[in-house]
């Protein structure tokens, strides 16, 4: 579908961009204190305590109301410094190449992110959130409840992960990714 | 950004589709039993063993390697029925009305889904999953593994969630989301 075809869609928010693309407006800002990939937390664990702050587009501030019962709120983003993407990748918590869908790695054939970050508090269109392993300026696609009745599979089994996963609270991205 | 400017970006997969947008083409189609919104399943727990499956795209095999160690995997979709948003919403388990981005109701600023579901096999580019809520040919984005360390909070609150969430593998979807 041409971008320009259906206004009234457009205005609606995501649309088809073309034949079998989608198209995503970013909802927000997240404001973190890292402003270089190198040397951040590789996940909310190794982000302990660490303050950040969303600012939610003005116009949808409405969307928030009742977001201040949840303690945990699950943020979906572009790695927006991310370019091109690997099949295979080597990542920050192993030395063994794994298939980009076995890992958390940012250069992916959509570089679409997740983190599950602490929700502080909700006043007006501005979150304050806590365990952020986001760059600054990161947009924000999506923010979503995050509910341990849906979300928490504590036996689950996490593959090369296992052995691993742990180490996130002190291993720290390079420049792999970039 | 002219979405013809950059054919070398645009091969790479995600790109910057005009100014602050971003544009993501499917990595592959999930099939499932479920043709039409109303009667679905609103989420895994409530489509426990119902299987579906999800095929790659070709050329994105690579990408799997490793993933069969893990017992689940986040899938990242578009709502691609999903026409519109509003900022609240009476979700399926509740009679009052919340912010959408305290909901998972598909009517989102940006039409994107997560669903937490059992990984089964992997054969070539097609793996079988199951707890399947999504339907039929539903355009998936990414597949992340599911590490407890990471998204296991099974002490975290959830707002009006809380007393309700339980529920979710009973009620079923209707029309109200179309």
């Amino acid at each position: 579908m041409d971008k320009t075809a259906n206004k009234d869609e457009e205005e609606m928010g995501s649309t088809v961009c073309q034949a079998d693309s989608f198209r995503y407006t970013p909802i927000g800002i997240v404001r973190s204190p890292f402003t270089d990939t190198a040397g951040m937390p590789i996940q909310p664990a190794g982000a302990k305590g660490v303050r950040g702050t969303i600012a939610l587009r003005p116009d949808l501030t409405a969307g928030l109301a009742d977001l201040k019962g949840f303690s945990h709120i699950i943020l979906i983003y572009a790695f927006h410094r991310s370019k091109g993407y690997s099949l295979e990748v080597t990542p920050f918590l192993d030395t063994a190449r794994h298939g980009v869908f076995a890992t958390r790695a940012p250069k992916r054939p959509n570089a679409i992110g997740i983190s599950i970050v602490r929700l502080i508090s909700v006043e007006e269109n501005v979150l304050i959130i806590e365990n952020v392993d986001l760059l600054d300026g990161t947009p924000l696609l999506d923010i979503k409840p995050y509910v341990p009745a849906f979300d928490a599979f504590s036996d689950a089994k996490a593959g090369w992960l296992d052995q691993t996963a742990g180490n996130a609270g002190s291993v720290r991205a390079d420049e792999r990714f970039r």
